[in-house]
């Protein structure tokens, strides 16, 4: 298992070393030593060198990796390879592919082209892993196992999968009648007389169809890690953990069932660096997408791995420096990978691994930087993670295992997310349908929380648990954004919650749709509304942001038409087309309150709406400043200052933090303890 | 029939609301009498409702509807649901699906992704036809059907399609020699030697082609629309209508000959409302596309109705409220719907269907908002509704069966903008080409008229007749933009008409190819030359737009460099290569005159020619207020006087108007009868 | 053989005019001679005239085109067809269509769709082009051939095609094992067994496997070309040459292997005249493309035409007015067609040919103009052309056959350029890829000579030759963008050119991969390290223009993070993430220098980077002028001196130049001699 410190590491592949260069192993281990590095990750992107021939294969090329690692204190992650199938399988076995659309199979050449429920694929997966980890699970280097890699990249199409899909929902609904009711299949004529007559996804147009076949997709990928993690379980010393590495973004993926099926959640998290680390942040340069454009951006995905689990995680990947393609080269100033490092540590990380330890010479991501660059030299990347090595070290066990506090907690709703990406409410400029609607309503809120010097976290719904008065105790502040896919009993719970005590926040669109994507057919918000004493009738987008009176800031991109009951205003706002509108409004209800955000706040607003809810236990901080707090199992509260700026700053402390008045240095960041009462 | 007054409608869906909510049609129905709701469209998308397996009809479903409109009076208007295939039928005739390209089926998921042509479908649509219209034609709500449902979205590549294609070149052309010869088959080694040579439109590059393929696409429209109407008109009661309703802008639509084919015709007319509908004109905030973005461009569409049949017409739907797509949420300003029905019954609407009840809580237009939404309870929408319903109630015959009185018509022509897709003259910024060019630039001149204070009608080619003194004594001024695919006949009849005492104004690309889509070998405008007094051997797309002298604005994105004859020049520029240049040109001729406009000419220019033209009968207008006139069958003339801008505005009519000066308030219409003499 | 004089020539197509027009050849002919026009090409597009139906043959239709021609001392340059092939030929083979995919049939109904390696294909080919030359070689009007027509278009994904490449991998590498190897195919799995295991190109994302690929597919162009030339050949009359016509930017071209397999190197030469010819140069309004935007990329394009076999060329196409699309109409203003000519004339061309005669009245490239428009009729095209006619016979055998004088070479390396569009190391604003990397970099450094007044030339990597002191000879300044692909040899070979003497300029990105598309396991930029006396190992893209100090302007786009050894530091910048960078640096190295330009200069920079390195000999060259210089067989040197505004200039010449101060008038350009010694 892990140290009870947490643990440097990087991704290791001496095999993709050109032969001419020599054996670079121990060369490498040592300078790994040396910056503190004490896990590597190996193996996992290499069938074809594992197994190069169908039934043949090669297992010890590994073993000099394994034993230096061995002679330094290294752990290893053995990877398993199956997300990357040898040309011998897919020839062998061209079935396996996975078909984008109905019969149109995603051709070979990249990696993750597979249907993972193909049997084909299943036998010649589960004898590839059996032969690696029998072969080196004694190996004392070996402290756990990755399996697969970022899976779920594909919505396979393949007719298995379709069959498969459509006896599920026969499970789940019974007969045609009770689909047709469901999903409201009167319309446009989609009403089915029989199973055999359901349309393939290729031409869906309805939500609630592609809400079910984004269910089932991402089932299908948790049947799979949980399939791979049961096998590599049943092989494993016990001591050695199990886990495989996410990327959050990947479309047939829900975080909290799939990493229920592992010993400790993991993400790979990636960030605009450079100005995009900036605070207070600047307009981002990149189209949102699977890399981080903020400090927000960061602590939120940090937060959602530790959502997945409700604990410690590791972070299986993240920037060693430029990431990406071959055109975005865009390498962390001086001080960033180690405010990167310690952010995450901050958030519960176990584990922080850097990909990868060396810049790789050919294929798809030459691009992608390493530790070490292409030139294999250490330099001023390599000079940082060792520096960041050596706090680790210093740092101990007291880092480790951190629970973070949480002044507001977000709720985050996969469903929801795949349902805004089916029927986005927001659009792009001249337009377009925004496809990252949920996410960007979601961001909107999370960084508002961190403008306003409060403590954020991440609650998936799934975790929210059926007892309000826990939540109460846990939560001062839920925060409930574009909660579009909403069961009668979650909203029900979120009205207990106020009742209970605590101080519910509702975003845009939140409860408007049942869990089979349909719109509610009640006044909006519907069970919320008399906790919220508002409700509304209309909703528009708005093409311009409004300024609002009452809190800073501006209403953006949407505006719910309020109708007070019996709420108190907080902000509103001119209509375009006249008349003043309320945008946030507040109702105390039972022993709590519930406030409604209408709209898509912009930075201003969102951190006023916070600001006026909680106040910051740092008084003064500067704008460039964050101070997040979290727990160790010892029971002691640490402090993570972070200097987010090019410039110096200095930070008063509120009473019984140690260390007095806080010089901070440009991208500085500062870990302090607290006074024990 | 219709009633001799106007009558409010919407399109009502019951069916489509969840089971859960119990049996709503008699408080919907009542709702819709209290708002002077006349009628409605029923039953138009459910096939697999009227027949939920083959050959298996329910036919019942519909009644209490039908009885509940009898009983209040309202009239119903009962669909043939031919537009959305149920599943079914898709499964046991997978060959019914349209090919998108050849061999690419269209998925099935929508709706209309059939090729109307198939027999299979043909036959089950037939007799789905014959049982719901023999079921319910002697029900004494059911005053008219709609067949089908905005035909034409597609261009079936179906090897039957395209052998139907070949069979109509051979009937028109009889050999492929003259089929080479009238495309210029020889360019790029077309040129065939048996009809069985012919490419697919899949590859094909050469414009006379396209228009041919084109042309059939929409004959086969006409064709299957034609055969459900006399499929429908065999079997209703005599005083029943049938129409369908079209989407102009649908690729296989040619309104004037499609519309032949019904009783009446019958459009579906959206607009971008809010700012969309302020005058002075903004910049539009959206793409062009199927919903207008302006004043001009509502009454150039409801004029485009009026011209298919030359007469008045229906407006089967129109905005409700938001429209569109589920981040497409604009609701109309307080005031606008009010505006909108006046308008459209000022250009001749019988019936104005606001799309639909309500909102409908799943499938793909979950957010295009009926009059009640979601919550089922009417609300500031509803109210709007009912104001018009009172008002259409207080005006009575009066303002039914209007005829637009016209001071400058615009010549359509549906093949030429069918041929500036495919070649179009106009670019984007950086190059692409701009498919909507030929929209684009009617659009220009269609709003400098109303800008000018004038009167617009919309004359589509077809309907100009061969007389050129009729012409005179209908339009005072005819303008004929971009009308590219031109048959010598109607050149010679718009000189006849100049000659005859009429204005001719030409704008840019007209006259300039043939029927064939050919550049005519000739220095041009050809036969035009003459009677306009200039020619041209060159033009040019101008990437900035270019002031006049002269007149005021701007020659933008074309320009022709126009050579004088014998013309005066009205306004001319500073080329940027040096020179000046004439763009706007005028001549007398005959009894008339000709004005060429070798240009886009931005809103002051376009103003500025129909201001020389003609004078308003209005000699004040405010910028924010248009006036248009039409006559009733009574022969009274009315006018429909808008105030579009927020804010309250005080206008003088003309003598003869009746009623003082008028004070309108922010986004206002009144309705003014004239004295007799 | 070409006359000793420079020939103003055009393609004519008398076949593609309407029938009703009557026989215009005579008319044609004699306006050509009246306008100076001494050659036509004839007959390339037409396939499907010359051979109706399969093996019908009509020979004789062009015969009173090369009759007309000889009685006027036209000299004719017939075309094999074989660009585009009759619908007969795709219908009776349809396995000669390219897949553009895999198993995706390029469509017909355009040209070239074909795969030219189709048995199929080369069997009517060859037949039609031996009918073709033996039924015309000894008419006394052929001077020349042009085989087939900018070939390459297409990169054919055919059965056949991947099994060449295949089996072309086999000659290479001998087994897979090397192939392994050579291609890092390690990585994800890629490792091969067997040859058969190769994947298909579409799913590849293997650079290396891109690049042999990309290397496969140009030289079946060269074969195919090569194949034609030979068979012309062999059927010609001695004194007759054979050459194609090149566009440049096609997907399978590599210019100079193709280049060698004719008697003369000819290219298709388009800019975007207007603005696009102005000086100072004005921001692009067009996207990067085929056609050139500015003065530089015209000499450019000419440049690397007379690169392709370092002497003499054809332009077998050029601007006669607007080119391109319908909605790209952009007529040259007054003036800019002569400039054109002689520009072209100075770099070596011995043929200008203005494309086409007539603008064509159907068909895809309708609006592409002629020097006759659809009218046919003389105008100011015509006239301008006439004049060029005029100048050339006045200056004789003077202006023929020349070579340009060369200040500063670039070097071009079509290797580069396919590398750099499948791993682009530029972003476009908000992060998609560059795929114009290559270009836009060596275009940065090409202006940057013009702008500082001395005379560029371009020297293909393939043509660098062996000797050091030679290219020291030839070149004072060698200059080296974006070399990414380049062999140890090449490397060399630049370090001994410096050290011999010359001044070695090298770009971002040069010499950082091996010819297998490899990023170098050495510290960058590895082999030129010494000669540099810099160093680096990070690199990152800009996303601002970032100013410089030592020099003037901007580094854009691209900063290596260079470490000095012991060169000089030129110019530097101040880091957004804070710190003094150097991005311009020079060595003094053996006889000669080395100066390192880490990034994309903007103009200012590039300019002041060579002025700094060489003295123009024109002293005070006005901003709106160029002044090159060639020398003629006689051993004369001219001066073309161009003033490329609207606007009259005075010029000094320097010392030597005949004629005294020049006067030169909008848009004007003059020849000068120069006195000998």
């Amino acid at each position: 298992m892990l140290p009870p410190w947490v643990v440097l590491g990087t991704a290791y592949y001496p095999e993709y070393l050109p032969r001419e260069l020599g054996d670079r192993v121990e060369t490498d281990l040592d300078l790994m030593v040396a910056a503190g590095i004490g896990a590597i990750r190996v193996g996992e992107s290499v069938w074809s060198t594992w197994e190069p021939q169908d039934g043949v294969f090669e297992l010890d090329w590994i073993r000099p990796v394994l034993d230096g690692a061995a002679d330094r204190g290294i752990g290893v992650v053995l990877g398993t390879p199956t997300y990357a199938v040898p040309p011998w399988l897919q020839l062998k076995h061209p079935e396996i592919a996975a078909e984008r659309r109905t019969g149109e199979r995603v051709p070979w050449g990249v990696r993750q082209e597979v249907d993972y429920h193909q049997p084909a694929f299943l036998f010649h997966a589960e004898r590839v892993i059996r032969r690696i980890v029998e072969h080196h699970r004694d190996h004392p280097a070996v402290i756990g196992y990755q399996v697969d890699n970022e899976p779920g990249l594909l919505l396979p199409h393949n007719e298995s999968a379709f069959e498969a899909f459509v006896a599920r929902l026969r499970e789940t609904y019974g007969d045609v009648d009770t689909l047709n009711e469901a999903w409201g299949l009167t319309y446009w004529s989609h009403r089915l007389s029989d199973w055999s007559e359901l349309w393939r996804p290729d031409g869906n147009s309805t939500p609630s169809y592609d809400l079910a076949w984004r269910r089932f997709q991402a089932e299908r990928t948790t049947e799979f890690i949980g399939w791979q993690a049961d096998l590599v379980g049943e092989l494993r010393r016990p001591e050695q953990f199990v886990t495989t590495c996410l990327a959050y973004d990947r479309a047939a993926v829900a975080d909290v069932p799939l990493s229920s099926r592992l010993d400790v959640a993991a993400g790979n998290l990636y960030v605009h660096v450079q100005d995009g680390l900036e605070r207070p942040a600047r307009p981002p340069r990149f189209e949102p997408g699977w890399i981080g454009r903020s400090v927000a951006d960061l602590y939120l995905a940090a937060d959602r791995v530790y959502g997945s689990r409700g604990e410690p995680f590791l972070i299986t990947e993240t920037n060693a420096t430029s990431i990406g393609g071959s055109h975005l080269n865009h390498p962390p100033y001086d001080g960033q990978l180690r405010q990167l490092a310690w952010a995450m540590v901050s958030r519960g990380a176990r584990m922080v691994q850097h990909w990868h330890w060396h810049s790789i010479h050919h294929g798809a991501e030459t691009f992608w930087g390493g530790i070490l660059g292409h030139g294999l030299e250490a330099g001023r990347v390599y000079d940082e993670i060792a520096a960041i090595g050596g706090e680790f070290a210093a740092a101990g066990a007291s880092v480790a295992e951190l629970r973070p506090d949480v002044d507001v907690a977000i709720v985050w709703s996969t469903e929801s997310d795949w349902a805004l990406h089916f029927q986005p409410p927001l659009a792009h400029p001249g337009g377009a349908p925004d496809k990252s609607s949920y996410r960007t309503i979601v961001t909107a809120f999370y960084a508002g929380v961190i403008d306003a010097g409060l403590r954020p976290g991440v609650v998936p719904v799934e975790r929210l648990g059926v007892d309000p008065v826990a939540l109460v105790s846990r939560y001062p502040v839920l925060v409930v954004p574009a909660l579009y896919i909403a069961s009668d009993a979650v909203l029900d719970l979120l009205v207990a919650y106020a009742q209970a005590g605590g101080h519910l926040v509702i975003g845009p669109r939140t409860g408007y749709a049942d869990p089979e994507a349909r719109a509610r057919a009640e006044v909006a918000p519907g069970r919320l509304r008399e906790a919220a004493g508002v409700h509304y009738l209309e909703y528009e987008n708005l093409l311009d942001p409004q300024p609002v009176v009452g809190l800073d800031g501006h209403a953006t991109r949407w505006a719910e038409r309020l109708i007070l009951d019996d709420a108190d205003v907080l902000a509103s706002f001119e209509h375009p087309g006249g008349g003043r509108r309320p945008v946030v409004t507040s109702k105390s209800f039972g022993a709590g309150r519930m406030t409604v955000v209408g709209t898509v706040p912009d930075g201003a607003l969102a951190r006023s709406v916070f600001s006026r809810a909680l106040d910051s236990v740092w008084s003064q901080l500067p704008a460039s400043v964050t101070a997040l707090s979290a727990v160790n199992p010892a029971g002691e509260r640490l402090w993570f200052v972070h200097n987010w700026s090019g410039s110096p700053v200095s930070v008063e402390p509120p009473a019984g933090v140690t260390g007095g008045r806080l010089e901070l240095g440009p991208r500085d960041v500062r870990v302090l303890g607290e006074e024990r009462a």
